[in-house]
């Protein structure tokens, strides 16, 4: 009897002791840490406080959370609208690639190579192990093996060359919303995950140059929604030869410069010429009624673009959402001192939250939440703080009598708060939101121009990406617009000795100018960017 | 010089060839089979000649083509919204499960083992064969393998063991958008594919009570969707134990009937109970602070409803869609006579179109196209119909004079045409769209309830489920309402010996009332419905 009570009181404890395991092993939503500090702690940590995301058992994936996956999906709706108002139409193609087909076009091959999962059995047989325990092991192995998608050229090609017959069929204009997977040794949270949703475009035009307006249509319609809608200034530019996608003739790119003042490459979009045409045989019949092939491209932004938002925007408080993708624009938070004063205030707030639904935002109904639950009203405002809603409504038994309400609002320091009466606010609510968007972007510009600064020399070079040897260890100079000249293996000296890489030749007259090539001395007609990147 | 101009030759005639050959290995469009003569054949023609679907490299996976995906998205779109109104929120977890959680549910895990995609490598060697072809080798063996999700539950319960630590963080309720892969040895395009996109709901509640109201809700959810969206009746139920879904205490199904009277299976809602909640400890602090596990359900539709779709509403001349899905609700189709028409009449289609898109139907804007492709008319005519475009709307100068424009619903026969003023049509679009989506639904509802007839002998039985032996092979009896009081064992039998399964138990009074057992005799006090499915 009393080893059995003993046995009983050791479950317990085991019970508690796991119980307790499982609650700390999710992730730590206590902010300690600046973002002059330590940014990458500080990036985790935000994330978990706005509960965005949720490590998984899968090394490198992550789990979306309701909060991070709203974000994806307002980048999605926005996207979608954009590729639809240009002619693109959604596909899905299979998420398993024959190994056969991506060996088709070599450097592409060589490029994914060491990043593919590969599935090479299609059953499992369950076993039972000594204790009885049911086991599972792989059997039913494959002829061939196949890979999961880290993009999909390769078996979107062999469908174009099936549905192209004549150049009439061409442009083919055609976008897949996916996710993709390539095993990453160093994940890092939304940035770089071994699975990631994108969207991946694919076109296919009768000639070069129709390929290639595509190729920067798609650039300009990426970087209107970078500015438009995210609130993130972002470069356009073209990627040097080091940096091109594996198979592409051409690499153009978006650069955003986040708070650490490093770039972030938010979106691509290759000219592919007529590789993967010839590989996956994209032919048709011409004008003149010879077999040509097509000219293709690929482009797509991917889960990154909701890291890039973070970092773009944050604060030491948390994440700060521009209005437009913001899952809840404005939240209301009920004051209720006493219990008898629940009634009354609760009957404001859902008049004034239904007359709020009533209003639109870029188009869009206002997304309104209201926040009743039972807690302290100093941490459920820290928490919206945190959570990075654009404004905080606070409606109590006195803002009634007045006919006011109590607005706060993200882009302004969290002391602040203006009594607006109700009415007023209603009629301005468009406008304010519109406010806190072009705040945002403001600030994120003017950083971004501030910390982009012409170099000469190799000297001011070393010093401007070296660590400022200070409280601020993570911080370097930001984006250098130097001249270059240098051979691919000169710039891949540069990338190794200073982790520091040429982010793209930008676009704009602004930075075409001569000069000197900061390596060789060499004369150069244009500056490029350099810096440290994600 | 002469063997040089004769290899010269080879090579041109090769790649005719190939050339023939890569042409006609693409899906047949034409359409020479009768519903009744084959179904089988009849649904690839049809889906071949909507373009919905190409077939893929990897076996058992399709293509789904802008105009199949679009249908999908339909669908998701609509969805999306019914489960957000009901208070449901989307999130996004890992394509990869690690083959330890699929082995805490036992049951579960047996009953997927056979289809399972299983990852056991995490890269790829480049290899040089002979030729100086690179070939790709699978590398990186993984320590413990991973399978693609068909399902999952057990991914998500780990998440939500983490999430939940109170009753106060209950109901939890998730869904997420997401594509699945279950290895399937004899696939159906749309029906029946190794991967399929679907949707499922996975949500934890404090007791089974609440886990059960959410089980049935969300099959409320399916039934009226299925009826208001798709225009499909179909028949909600309970399985019965041999078919409930692996892990599952309860599961609820709707269930439609096609047109050669087959079931589909076409949404599952499962009450889980706390098998799944014990094996991944997804517990929480209950109100009286001691340790309870959450009660949860799961449930799901799937690209599946698309093939559905197409075999409840085609017809001989292909499919038919309900304008709610119709990616082209009403296309109109230029009559240019001779070129010197060509200005006036697209000025007049341009400006009709303008007018339409101003209109809405079912609160979206109504989605119009042009269709000005320099081709026949009655060739233009007939893919259309074919695609299964609710209205097509011709405009010609005789029209343009009159001020009228010919009408053709795809719910009509291919022959009927109305001359409506113009005028008129637009103010009357709105009806006409509502009036096509209706008469689909009441011709499902008259094709499925004129077929679903009671049966009370063995003898009727196997009549009612013996294909006549006419010139309809394929075609049997329909949905059989039988007493049924047998064991499982018995189940199973008639289902080896007549390829006839318990669809559900069905919901509604109709079908409650005393009787005996068809195979037993023993007394039984409602009907369930026996029929052959896909």
């Amino acid at each position: 009897m009393s080893n059995i009570f003993q046995v009983y009181i050791l479950y317990i404890w085991c019970d508690c002791v796991n119980w307790r395991f499982r609650r700390n092993d999710y992730m730590s939503k206590e902010v300690f840490v600046k973002r002059d500090e330590d940014y990458g702690k500080w990036y985790k940590q935000v994330i978990a406080n706005a509960d965005l995301i949720d490590t998984s058992p899968v090394r490198g994936c992550m789990v979306m959370k309701p909060h991070g996956y709203a974000l994806w999906e307002a980048i999605k709706d926005d996207l979608d609208r954009r590729f639809k108002e240009t002619g693109h139409v959604n596909a899905y193609f299979p998420l398993l690639i024959p190994l056969s087909y991506l060996e088709k076009e070599a450097e592409h091959a060589e490029g994914f190579a060491t990043e593919c999962a590969v599935v090479t059995h299609h059953r499992l047989e369950a076993q039972k192990d000594e204790n009885g325990k049911t086991k599972m092991v792989p059997t039913g192995k494959l002829a061939e093996p196949f890979i999961i998608r880290p993009t999909s050229e390769t078996i979107i090609g062999a469908a174009f060359a099936r549905w192209i017959e004549s150049y009439r069929d061409l442009p083919l204009l055609i976008n897949q919303w996916a996710n993709v997977m390539r095993w990453e040794m160093r994940p890092r949270l939304f940035l770089r995950t071994a699975e990631f949703l994108w969207q991946e475009g694919h076109t296919v035009h009768e000639t070069a140059e129709e390929a290639w307006e595509e190729t920067e249509k798609i650039l300009d319609v990426y970087e209107e929604f970078a500015r438009d809608h995210l609130a993130i200034p972002v470069i356009t530019g073209e990627k040097t030869e080091n940096e091109r996608f594996p198979g592409a003739d051409r690499t153009l790119c978006i650069e955003a410069m986040v708070q650490d003042r490093k770039a972030i490459q938010a979106g691509t979009s290759h000219f592919l010429g007529q590789n993967f045409s010839k590989a996956s045989d994209i032919s048709f019949a011409g004008r003149d009624g010879t077999k040509q092939y097509g000219w293709t491209t690929s482009w797509g932004v991917s889960t990154r673009l909701v890291g890039t938002l973070i970092m773009a925007h944050g604060d030491d408080d948390g994440i700060k959402l521009p209005p437009k993708v913001a899952p809840t624009q404005v939240v209301i938070l009920p004051i209720i001192p006493k219990e008898e004063n629940r009634e009354h205030v609760m009957n404001a707030v859902n008049q004034f939250a239904n007359e709020l639904l009533e209003l639109t935002y870029a188009g869009l109904p206002l997304r309104v939440e209201i926040d009743s639950r039972d807690m302290h009203g100093g941490a459920k405002n820290w928490e919206w703080i945190k959570k990075g809603a654009p404004i905080r409504i606070e409606i109590g038994p006195r803002d009634i009598e007045k006919g006011t309400v109590a607005v706060a609002r993200r882009d302004q320091s969290p002391k602040e708060k203006q009594f607006i009466e109700s009415t007023k606010f209603l009629k301005e609510a468009e406008n304010i939101l519109e406010d806190i968007q072009s705040s945002l972007l403001n600030s994120a510009t003017t950083f971004r121009d501030e910390n982009m600064i012409s170099i000469e020399t190799m000297d001011e070079f070393i010093k401007f990406f070296t660590p400022l040897n200070t409280d601020k260890p993570e911080i370097h100079g930001g984006f250098a617009l130097c001249h270059w000249a240098g051979s691919n293996e000169e710039e891949e000296k540069i990338a190794k000795d200073y982790k520091v890489t040429i982010r793209c030749i930008p676009n704009g007259d602004k930075f075409i100018e001569d000069g000197k090539c900061i390596l060789t001395g060499k004369p150069s007609n244009r500056r490029v960017i350099f810096s440290k990147a994600y």
